[in-house]
């Protein structure tokens, strides 16, 4: 931290920087000697990681599937617990009991105006050894489906996100009482069917078309990387906006006893059924709806003329589930802290699959594990971590997020507590860093990664990130940005993987680190994502996987090392006026929007447009939304900005920045409100509507799913148009804002007692 | 004119308006007596065309294919003539003897890595009686294609144009002796052979990818109005950019004896064979490209995944022509003028089709018979237009604007004596109002256009022009000027049919009208453009033909009896601001796009990016392109808005605003000076390396064809980087712009000296 401080200091005065030797300068939160020993022990820990074990490991995990509820699941758990052990961990394995519906009739079939049974099945491929193991693999389906058994005609809903349902609105086309078949993309999956039975459907269709991921995309499998006809993508269906991990337990670890919801009353499970299907089962039924032509941007690249509906295609669908409980079985190991051990860094990575699951999740936790053997590795050459280490494989992340979740509701008073940052990783592929997170920590992880080798450019990926979005940036703004900035931003996290419980339900400050972007393929979450198609199309000499580990190893490494905890407020509070400025350009177009769409109205613009043979309503008026008092917002951004100014003078004049750190005492104290500073960005309420989720700053989207909402409760009050609701929203915001502001000025005036 | 004027007075005051009453307005150019005259004919006139007889018109001419050289082809013309001579017309046949070669030998073959013959065959579909009359149907080809017999490595080149070419050096393909497939779309099918032998390829097939025109669109034929499998677009492959007309005969009417070039010297064949196929032949040939995966931009709709090659397909593609002379009828008829017979008021619309043209042209060419049909009534009830008119059905338009071509070049000295203005239709479909011209008369047309009933609406054609165009813009400023603005906006002309030898060689102010946007279809020179398509799919109920005999009608008419001609220059003076403005900024962005590639190269950028398992060349470093001195065209430019307004003063001082129009013998001088107005937009030096096109503010582009660049000289210079040739020609754009602005300071002067 005190590096990158001495870069912004210099920047202000020039633009045109020499290279400046990273090796001179102390990491931030070390003392001269101590960053000396960090980098000694860090360069020793980033030479251990093995291509070639992560390679066999990948072999045996993926050798069959591995999903939940499966004897080979349990084994991969104990395998990965003997690992961890082996490596010098205290390594456990801690269960829970889940709900976990697993498929046991299943038809999608087309019954008007003509015929035709869906296939719902992936056939193996000769040359691919896994493949082909039919009796071990979960059927097609998507878990937390309600069962249901339903015929209707058929309607085309493009992404099944409610624009998509405004323009079919626009064109007459509603879905009451029908069947809908959504493509795959535009959202989280989840997000279809619960948009579409809000909007009066019965049934829900999700298919993969070739457009996303299939032949448009590049040669399908096996001669190619992406999904062949009959691939099918699995997932869940869990309404994850509202609460993560077992339906059943909310809030709560799943042990036995607990208290349980009963099924009827979960509120995650979908209100209608839902199965999905490979392009190959779609095309007949996608080429038997009539009515208007699909909106340009609503086709997709099968041979057919994608139209609206509804009907003729009438579609009967069945989806019934044998709903038993499973044991899911996390696996756990700690590395105590020789002189804090009652501050943890947190690591982890699921290892539960859909089939085989090789590159989701196995890349990633090939990558974990040799980060455990490389600690063990300096544990044996007296390395000592200074906080405690904990690396965690996650069972139950697929069907959402179980194992994470209830390990978080279970230990909540603990993590609280003693957590001080959780990493999490997931799918390793070939390419670009991808970085996501609390942006108290974005100076941090940028310093990490500028020290990672890029196996294939042998640049930092730091340059390489930089140089790849310069190339492909898409304005000078955007450029300038990233040649001028001293950080990479960092992406705000939303959900998909098991940093969620984490960060947004406690209040943990979290990462989450990837590679991937060139030709990752298309057989996510289908049988074909095994070892013979990642060795063949993915990350094949497994240089990412490396990487990875260095670079998540490295990270846990230097927090778990640090004298002083390296938070930085700079870049958070940066950040916080961006999603401001985001938030009123949000209510001005709005507004803008709905006063030109009224305006249009009344002078009969949609008619004029209109061709009268085909189906068109125009829109109707809306009231015109007030003016919105952002001015809290405004204020509480300032604050934040003068506090963290505040902390980074301390920080500088602590003598920090040059790496004499203050005594244990201040250290000790100091550190202690930094780890309490993604805790003040929790209400305890949690967001309207959806309590589970407490951080009041990242949020997944209540109608995206994976993607993040910033400010989530002013920004979707804006989206949804609930006006009267966004004072309240932006004075909860705003005081969070001041309270986190207010522990940045106690821990700079406690910094600022420190002599340099 | 007055009126319009009146308007933007009153605009400048305050932009709420109350609707005016057209009726109380004296049309520009016209005294009150003889506005209100004309206002009454011409509500006679727009009564009188018949969507019955326009039916029966196209039954009858679509009833064979019709195109140059055929009997039916001369049987049409006999027919037209015959009708304008009813209607009172003098009309005769105008012959020339052209070049134009059918096909004799043509073949598509992929040879290498499986063997594919391809069909080149339209078949006939039961229920559409025209499209079974193979023997007289010219088989699908690309006129003035050079013969070749020719096989190689096969690229796919996307549209053909020459940024596809940089893309595919950025993939390290060349096409050096190789054979492209190109897609239709993008530009003038001419430019894509004329592209792909400038950079080496030896063979060239153009086919029509499912997402032009095809099932991606909607429903194809019979079952829709969209291109079926087999159906092929056919057309001129000409280098028209060069010169438009008979390849052997540039800048003369092709009369017999006249000195012709030799076909090897006839610079607008093409330099390599060209044929162009359907998209069943297509889909083998490019299933077999190997090589990189094609941008996305460039995948079309075919099921499969597109590459760039070159090879493993290798094609062999041969065409032979008879290259014959034929005699094309251009039929012309003429209404003398009572007052000015040797003023003259074009209006045209061509005859000839590629097969039976049902849309093309005859959609168009039976509302111009209608109009004239409606005039001659006229006659018969005591209406004598001022002005001659001359109406025009033009053969061979479709191999090259051979017919118009031809005659403006054998009456070149008459046309630049007599010619006021040129009126051009071609297609006319469904939908919305489509107006291109000089813009001299943009406020006249606009004017025009007010008048006329949208059949579908029931508002103006201008009122639903103007609410679509408000419905579907994109940006507030769009909005802005849509609502604020007193006239539509119309589109510059480049080329694609009649209008071009009038305007662009001979400097003949000229219109060209349209209605389309509502489902076109896209059997597009294909068999299937016939009148069962047409009377199904297309202006069923032929109301929008009609209203194209209602609005090109008025305008002749309008031109035809004014007393001063309603030359207008504040529009284009306006218009001309916004291509000054479009040139900087082009030269702005070229500079800036070069400096930012030369710092991403010197960065490593395109390096860091690029995928190392792919062949990527970075771009290379180019030199900065120099500043350039754009003061000349902003001098003149200004000079012009302030001729303009001069114009304006003296028209309102003198009357004519008021319905006073001056003296006969003003009013000639006038008139005298406006119809010279267009004429001095031409050098006769024409465009550099192209004379024939001789107008300095509108041509069709070098590398796009039917589509225009505004002062073509600078900008294509630009576009092209010949730095040192940017600075001579804005010197020559700026002196035209003065001798305009001179011309107009001279009328303005004349009219000033009339009293009201």
């Amino acid at each position: 931290m005190g590096r990158s401080r001495a870069v912004v200091s210099i920047l202000m005065v020039s633009v045109v920087l020499l290279p400046l030797n990273a090796q001179e300068l102390p990491l931030a939160g070390y003392s001269n000697d101590s960053s000396r020993a960090e980098r000694q022990w860090e360069d020793k820990f980033r030479a251990i990681p093995s291509a070639d074990r992560m390679r066999d490991a990948m072999q045996l995990l993926s050798a069959y599937p591995h999903n939940v509820g499966t004897a080979y699941d349990k084994q991969n758990a104990e395998w990965i617990a003997a690992r961890l052990t082996e490596y010098g961990f205290q390594t456990q394995i801690e269960t829970f009991d889940v709900l976990y519906p697993t498929p046991k009739e299943r038809a999608v079939e087309l019954v008007a105006p003509t015929i035709f049974q869906a296939k719902l099945q992936e056939p193996g491929i000769p040359e691919d050894p896994t493949s082909n193991q039919e009796s071990e693999q979960l059927p097609t389906y998507n878990v937390y489906s309600i069962d249901g058994d339903v015929t209707a005609p058929l309607v085309y809903v493009n992404y099944g996100v409610p624009d998509d349902y405004e323009e079919l609105a626009r064109h007459g086309v509603s879905v009451q009482g029908a069947m809908v078949i959504a493509r795959y993309g535009g959202s989280w999956r989840g997000i279809k069917p619960k948009v579409a039975a809000e909007h009066g459907a019965i049934g829900c269709i999700i298919y993969s078309d070739p457009r996303g991921d299939g032949y448009f995309a590049g040669e399908t499998y096996p001669r190619g990387a992406w999904r062949p006809k009959d691939g099918v993508q699995r997932g869940s269906v869990a309404d994850m906006p509202l609460y993560a991990g077992d339906p059943l337990t909310p809030g709560v670890g799943a042990k036995p006893g607990v208290k349980r919801l009963a099924i009827a009353d979960a509120p995650t499970i979908t209100k209608i059924p839902v199965l999905p299907i490979s392009y190959s089962d779609a095309e007949p039924l996608l080429a038997a709806i009539g009515g208007e032509v699909a909106p340009e941007a609503w086709r997709g690249a099968l041979g057919l003329t994608y139209h609206l509906g509804p009907g003729p295609a009438k579609v009967h669908l069945k989806v019934k589930s044998n709903w038993d409980q499973k044991t899911i079985y996390d696996v756990i190991g700690k590395i105590p802290g020789a002189q804090f051990p009652d501050e943890w860094i947190i690591r982890g990575n699921h290892h539960d699959a859909w089939v085989n699951g090789a590159q989701d999740p196995l890349s990633g936790q090939v990558a974990l594990l040799e980060e455990a053997r490389a600690m063990g590795e300096l544990l044996k050459t007296g390395w000592r971590p200074k906080r405690t280490i904990v690396y965690a494989a996650w069972d139950g992340e697929e069907p959402g997020l179980l194992g994470s979740t209830e390990w978080v509701e279970e230990h909540a008073p603990e993590l609280d507590q003693k957590a001080v940052v959780y990493i999490n990783s997931d799918v390793v592929a070939r390419g670009f860093l991808s970085m996501g997170g609390s942006h108290t920590l974005e100076k941090f992880i940028n310093d990490v990664v500028r020290g990672i080798d890029d196996p294939e450019k042998h640049i930092s990926i730091w340059k390489r990130e930089q140089l790849a979005a310069i190339a492909q940036a898409s304005s000078p703004q955007e450029r300038a940005e990233l040649r001028e900035r001293t950080d990479h931003r960092i992406e705000a996290l939303g959900s998909g993987s098991d940093f969620s419980p984490f960060l947004q339900h406690l209040g943990i400050a979290a990462l989450d680190l990837g590679f991937g972007g060139e030709e990752n393929g298309g057989v996510y979450h289908s049988i074909y994502d095994d070892f013979y198609w990642f060795t063949h199309f993915s990350d094949t000499n497994f240089v990412y996987c490396r990487a990875m580990s260095q670079t998540a190893g490295s990270a846990v490494m230097r927090l778990a090392d640090a004298d002083l905890l390296p938070f930085e407020f700079g870049d958070f509070a940066d950040t916080i006026q961006t999603y401001v400025r985001e938030l009123k350009a949000l209510a001005t177009s709005e507004r803008d929007d709905i006063i030109e769409r009224n305006r249009e109205i009344e002078e009969g613009a949609f008619n004029a447009a209109a061709d009268p043979t085909k189906k068109n309503v125009a829109p109707k008026a809306e009231a015109v939304p007030p003016y919105l008092n952002f001015a809290p917002l405004d204020n509480s951004a300032a604050i934040l900005q003068h506090s963290a100014e505040r902390y980074a003078q301390a920080w500088d004049k602590s003598g920090a920045a040059h790496g004499a750190t203050p005594s244990p005492e201040v250290s000790a104290e100091v550190n202690g409100l930094l780890r309490q500073s993604e805790r003040r960005l929790i209400s305890s309420a949690g967001l309207p509507g959806r309590p589970w989720y407490k951080h009041q700053i990242y949020a997944p989207g209540f109608y995206t799913g994976y993607s993040v909402k910033t400010l989530p409760a002013v920004r979707e009050a804006i989206e949804q148009k609930k006006w009267t609701e966004v004072d309240a929203d932006i004075a909860t915001v705003s005081k969070i804002l001041e309270d986190e502001a207010a522990l940045i000025d106690s821990a700079a005036a406690k910094l600022a007692t420190a002599k340099p």
